[in-house]
């Protein structure tokens, strides 16, 4: 394909993906194939000559298209939404245009260099600690990996290496050494609260290191609370165990709980504190010098703390969300993910950390005596040190398309009219107590629900039924989940299409469905009765 | 931005990048910018308001362009390429118009089955054993992956796991197991080549398990061999240590060498067949049943052995190096990277396995009582069991564009052009020996060469001399390597725009700068014999 025959079809696609965009309301949501559609409409092997770009523009619409759930319907309301937008899918034209792997700053200087400052950017938008900063008192500071995943794979990582390397700190090099450093290994444990994300579970898998579980209740909301991690690390610690890493959560997956970050922030300082004379003084205290966190102190154990706040993370661009974030300077981590509600395609995870040492110590692989010189430099920063993958794409262009062309009002509008959807939904729900009860009250535009009924197993039945008709139905697409044995409904109302009229559209479906559901019981039971 | 916006800007953007790629040979290849040199014309922080498209557009060309080194350009002969292609990149535009996060079947079951066909397309291309193919006999398959670092960590994750699982399955569970377990763990080894890619070592580093190399040398075109290998592991189980996982490579990034794979194949299978009887009987034959490799035993301790390939993988879809591939059928994973020679835009890392159970059990974080049903069934894949990341971006549709529109003889035409290329330049340093001498023969398009000098230290001095030279003059960018302590200017032919005027010219530059130095040099002794 020679240039003039780019522009050409470049340009016939973005008419057709604008076509395909105005199409999508009309559209069921999910996809209606079954596994294995795909295999027997294509050939069982690349052709051997060339294809025009016609036929396989046409093999989109035919084979690729039935198979799409369109994330961007406005019935979308499952899972948490992934919202692309015209600015950063234009961004990622030019991303691909400056196609390279980029794994260090000659790469491709403005790779490295606009990350730094629109992570800054963002860190700012966000009201986050000065901690976090590139050019803050830890010599912190951001990147952007692909997933959430990987960002809590990489924090766990530099956590595991700091507390090995601060807990065996007193001792001299040597096979004794090895083999103390061996026996911590073999005792460490990575915690989040009950309703974490998995990937706080499978970094633990990754790394060969237990995985234990902060119990969280109704009573308080599914949050993780400072007494609960209180009593999970001193049972561990009772039984020889060793809790190096937390994953704390701003908006849990199932009910969007928010975790206690002030009472844990207090719980570890106490933590500390009653250690801090005991134990042996750690030599590495970057982490904490300077700092305007005076909270944390620094005994050989401290516990890092990371905060996933991969879904809810954006409504930290309101005011009203952002006295949320003043516990983060006592803890070690953060990252939530653009391509969630910010409207930053797939795929853009942002991290930050209080300490990039920490992590520059943990993933590079440059010998020691390069080290410093590079972790104390602030000239070039080589970002594949603070990451697993060594090529790195060009993800902050589509992050500065979406900051610069929405603004930060636009991304407050954005995010508000989805909380304030969710609200608008909740109330709706609250209003039919005949049929429905919400299970959570909305919070960061997810709402969750149940259908009434006489005892929880009833309960429990009707609403798994209800929740298999709605997404039957093609309307809307929902999630399920099952807290502590509760199963109830999701809605998310934050994908970037979502206007009163499709909350409206989806309650009324629910209550028809729901009100459809009791009669046929009604009948059904009638009919149980009689026999 | 509606819709009308962005069928309008979109557009605009097609015409940019297209006047883009055309000025590309006009341009300097590596950005001439100093560290530092973004910050200063950006703003603190993200604009309270939104701007316009034109203004963003413009700030491209005014504050990006010029930090961008331009991997695209014909004179691009540093590190491995990264080659984009027209077709690639329409087919982002259409990924990202799907936009989602993708992390099972139903979030777009075209997603999943696409991956699942065009990876066997892909793995039919290349002649891999039929093992990694998805309806293969040892049930595996393929799965693209971001980087060669992740897919190289992700397969030693499912290497330690099973040998871990292989030598305590004797046991009973219970406290004595663990204790065994975390001898075992302690001892792990994973292994390399002196030329392996860095990402072993730091995949070891992730997982906290010890890294060693096996030597190379220059007789034996500094590749693995057989006999080495065998050294090495009796080397470290005299130690006490437990080697689990090797790194073979087929083009070291060094000198592109091509590891003796057959011999390591044979030292492993002995490895295996002296210990067969005398240890204990593995619970978990799946890897080898009903494998058409036969060579494999199914010791408890069986290395396992990844071949990364991710430059010259591309090599194997001509014939005439598709002898290479017989002897992975006794290996276990296989990887290599589209987005560097075979056209498809950055990122797209091909990785495939012998067996899907190994990665599923070791990644899915799934119950145990779940995991057999899913990775028994041949009807949805879970691919987010095959990797470290949740959410997967919709890679498999420009690797499809790719092999479509391109067709096997086109991926064979470009290839084939790269390696004629490279081979062309090694013919013309040949021709003069008074200035240069190859150091490697041409192979996969990467010529490695050196100053002529009465010894090591005056030939390594000018060399270097001449390489900084040549990299400033801004009309080719090269990288330099050090073989046991050899430096030596690597100097790769394989990007897409490169052609014979462009070899020519880049050997006419290195005529001259050498002939320069020389030149200079040869004053410099006169003047210092004078003195």
């Amino acid at each position: 394909m020679d240039i003039n025959e780019y522009r050409k079809q470049a340009k016939k696609a973005v008419d057709e993906i604008a076509d395909y965009y105005e199409s999508i309301p009309s559209r069921r949501v999910v996809a209606d194939v079954s596994p294995g559609y795909l295999r027997p409409l294509l050939p069982d092997a690349a052709p051997a000559e060339g294809e025009s770009m016609e036929a396989i523009a046409a093999d989109i619409q035919s084979k690729i298209m039935p198979g799409i759930t369109h994330w961007a319907h406005p019935g979308f309301m499952a899972f948490f939404p992934c919202t692309a937008s015209h600015p950063a899918n234009i961004a990622e034209m030019w991303s691909n245009a400056f196609n390279g792997a980029h794994f260090n700053w000659i790469c491709s200087p403005a790779v490295t260099e606009l990350e730094t400052v629109v992570m800054d950017w963002l860190a700012k938008a966000l009201a986050l600690p000065a901690c976090y900063l590139s050019g803050g008192p830890t010599h912190g500071g951001g990147v952007l990996h692909g997933s959430a995943s990987e960002a809590i794979l990489t924090v766990m990582v530099a956590a595991r290496d700091r507390y090995l390397a601060r807990v065996t700190a007193h001792l001299p090099d040597g096979e004794d050494k090895e083999e103390r450093l061996w026996r911590h290994r073999s005792r460490l444990v990575a915690l989040g609260s009950a309703g974490a994300h998995s990937s706080t579970k499978k970094a633990a898998q990754v790394l060969g290191v237990r995985f234990d579980t902060v119990p969280v209740d109704a009573a308080g909301g599914y949050a993780m609370t400072g007494p609960a991690l209180a009593a999970k690390l001193a049972q561990l610690r009772a039984k020889g165990l060793e809790p190096f890493y937390l994953t704390a959560t701003l908006g849990t997956t199932d009910v969007c709980a928010v975790d206690d970050f002030a009472g844990i922030a207090a719980t570890l300082a106490q933590d500390q504190g009653s250690k801090t004379d005991t134990t042996t003084t750690t030599t590495n205290g970057a982490s904490t010098n300077g700092d305007d966190a005076a909270a944390v102190g620094t005994a050989a154990d401290e516990v890092w703390v990371h905060v996933d706040a991969a879904f809810a993370g954006s409504a930290l661009v309101l005011e009203e969300y952002q006295h949320l974030t003043a516990p983060f300077a006592a803890f070690h981590s953060f990252n939530f993910n653009p391509h969630k509600w910010l409207l930053t395609t797939f795929d853009c995870s942002a991290v930050w950390v209080r300490s990039r040492a920490d992590l520059i110590t943990a993933l590079s692989i440059k010998p020691a005596y390069l080290r410093n010189e590079f972790s104390d430099s602030d000239l070039v920063t080589d970002y594949r040190d603070w990451q697993i993958p060594l090529g790195r794409r060009f993800r902050s262009l589509k992050l500065w398309f979406v900051l610069r062309s929405y603004g930060i009002a636009g991304l407050r509008a954005h995010v508000r009219r989805g909380i304030d959807l969710g609200r608008l939904l909740g109330d709706k729900i609250a209003s039919r107590p005949d049929l429905l009860a919400p299970f959570t009250p909305a919070r960061f535009a997810l709402v969750s629900f149940r259908v009434v009924g006489r005892d929880e197993a009833q309960r429990n039945a009707r609403t798994e039924r209800l929740y298999e008709t709605l997404n039957a139905s093609g309307h809307v697409y929902l999630t399920s989940t099952v807290v502590n044995g509760t199963f109830a409904i999701r809605v998310s109302t934050s994908t970037a299409a979502v206007r009163e009229e499709h909350v409206q559209a989806t309650f009324d479906l629910i209550v028809r469905e729901t009100e459809a559901l009791l009669a046929q019981e009604g009948q059904g039971t009638v009919n149980q009765v009689d026999q």
